[in-house]
């Protein structure tokens, strides 16, 4: 039996509709043609996709696994979103809820290669706590103002500072100018109070152009890079991976959309797949519209690829939630706070360091 | 006056909320955080986003429209898709609908290079008719079958020939063997018959492998490619537009439903500004689900940028629609029947003529 990929569609339909549409699903995923001009046999037995199961949801949606041909995706990230999604994304009553991998697909995409692990390390950052990250913005400030907000902001103690995802190669700062002057302004804060924080560039232009921004940044000493999947494209995160054995990612949601592909398979599997050691996501109760339990699915589904992705919620947290989330997303986390931070202004660093306090001394009540 | 990109957005909200809702939108889309902790008067007044209307549709939805700084995103594309839309995709109730670009932007996105009339030469396709296309498929097959399908299609008298999208560099039909034994036959009916047709085949993989793809195709003396830009990376497209000027490319819009982008957008106007020459698109009453305002708009969009990019309508049409699309359309399209041809089996060159002659022939009402 040739090995296939499971996908999992929630459909929008009627009870009598369903099976002619889940049929319909699994020729448009595969080989998008009348099955009855396929003279083929292997074709038709081995390629074409197979329904699997139909679940009524009783919400007016239904739950179709289809099999689709891992032989059409090999290792390539570009087929498994094509294969998977590529034209059924232009139907609105289907949403991809899931996808399941067979075992010669899976040694194809290993995940994350430093995870957890070596993001600790990067940070120096002891097990049992979670992480915490904060964000260099707005953009439009010049690169010697980004430096200095990120001195005050690692005299807080963080773990990693990531550059705001708008953050490219402008010239308000570019690229080679930010990351030189933040590497350096974060050298002399360690240099100064022996605290050590990471700090992330975020990524930009074509695979060239990222390419040569994280041969800068690894000139410059640093060790972790970010990079937003959906728009830099799910190959190019793959090709830096592969080209930068020593480099840790971070993954960015932007335009990863909130109602077409689930976010705990798109953030939760699909980036981690792609070789992502750390998912930003926007958490429940912010100004996104995830439900916790979409958020405690992602972050187990990141944690268990791999070397395991570490979760990082974001998305407008405020210092008073610390708790809250610590308890719901257990210490192998990253809590990702930039705006509220920033709000405190010239009490910058203070806030910063009861943020960092406030993770170091939480006693997990093992929610998650 | 700092240039700003109008970006248009349509916003599920109610009359009381829809105010704040907007300017959350504008930070959301600029600076991403507090504006209240924004010290910098430049940033404040030149980078964050700025409510320039908002109108009630009458069905529950705002049309919102919000100045987002060009400096921002300058020439590149990830950075366009990001800045419009990055963040808010993540939010259930926005879609970006519209994008229009100042004078400094749109001279860094000129959009197609060759457009229409390089379509035509390639194909030697009179002005004054629509151009034809039909596809290869299904995957699975092997390259030497795919090119007899080639040659029994091109028998047919199309203009052109794409590769399925699904079709990448698998095991079943690698993309160099596929291409080699498609372009192989093609030539062989051209000498035989006259009859010239070119072949697009499908690109895949990271950048570095689709730039072999298409280095391979041109010393195959093919001129004209296809890619899914928002599987491969918009980024990707403008790299390939640039490194091969003597290329024509086809966009896929493969994937690009996820995201919430209208699609007289995102294909009528986005894949056209990253260098796409033809766009392939789900007309209007087939298996997708796109209005015939909405493919009409797509069509006159794509049309007006740069060299004039080919709308491609396609996606389950019969060769019975033939005459009402090519009226509804006008001449400056290519349609494209796959497997509406494929059925046909044994009878495939008789109907692939059929199709083209009835194109050739069509006498245009002009209702386009």
């Amino acid at each position: 039996m040739p090995a296939r990929i499971e996908a999992v569609y929630l459909v929008r339909a009627t009870a009598e509709s369903i099976a002619a549409r889940a049929r319909a699903i699994a020729v448009e995923q595969s080989v998008e043609m009348p099955l009855s001009a396929i003279e083929d046999g292997r074709v038709l037995r081995e390629v074409v996709g197979e329904v699997r199961d139909i679940a009524d949801r009783g919400d007016g949606c239904f739950a179709v696994r289809i099999g689709l041909a891992a032989e059409t995706v090999e290792g390539d990230a570009g087929q498994l979103l094509n294969m998977a999604f590529g034209n059924s994304s232009l139907q609105d009553d289907v949403v991809l809820a899931d996808l399941v991998l067979p075992e010669e697909t899976a040694a194809l995409f290993p995940g994350p290669r430093h995870g957890v692990a070596g993001l600790r390390a990067r940070a120096g950052a002891p097990r049992g706590r979670a992480l915490t990250c904060s964000a260099l913005k707005p953009q439009g400030m010049t690169a010697p103002a980004l430096a200095a907000l990120a001195a005050r902001l690692a005299r807080g103690g963080l773990d990693f500072i990531k550059d705001d995802h708008g953050l490219a190669d402008q010239r308000a700062a570019p690229y080679a100018r930010r990351v030189a002057a933040c590497a350096a302004a974060l050298r002399a804060v360690a240099a100064e109070t022996g605290r050590v924080v990471a700090y992330v560039p975020s990524l930009s232009g074509d695979l060239d152009a990222m390419r040569r921004q994280v041969a800068l940044a690894r000139d410059e000493g640093i060790g972790t890079v970010m990079l937003a999947p959906m728009i830099a494209g799910v190959t190019s995160l793959r090709a830096l991976v592969a080209a930068f054995p020593d480099m840790a990612f971070f993954a960015h949601p932007a335009l990863g959309g909130a109602a077409r592909i689930a976010p705990e398979l798109l953030i939760g599997k699909l980036f981690p797949w792609f070789g992502a050691d750390a998912v930003i996501f926007p958490t429940h109760g912010g100004r996104f519209g995830y439900s916790a339990e979409t958020c405690r699915r992602l972050a187990a589904s990141a944690r268990g690829i791999g070397a395991g992705a570490v979760p990082v919620p974001a998305g407008g947290i405020s210092l008073a939630r610390t708790a809250e989330l610590l308890d719901f997303y257990g210490p192998e986390t990253m809590l990702l706070i930039g705006g509220s931070l920033l709000d405190a202004k010239a009490g910058l660093t203070a806030e910063t360091e009861r943020f960092t306090r406030a993770v170091a001394a939480h006693a997990y009540r093992q929610e998650a």
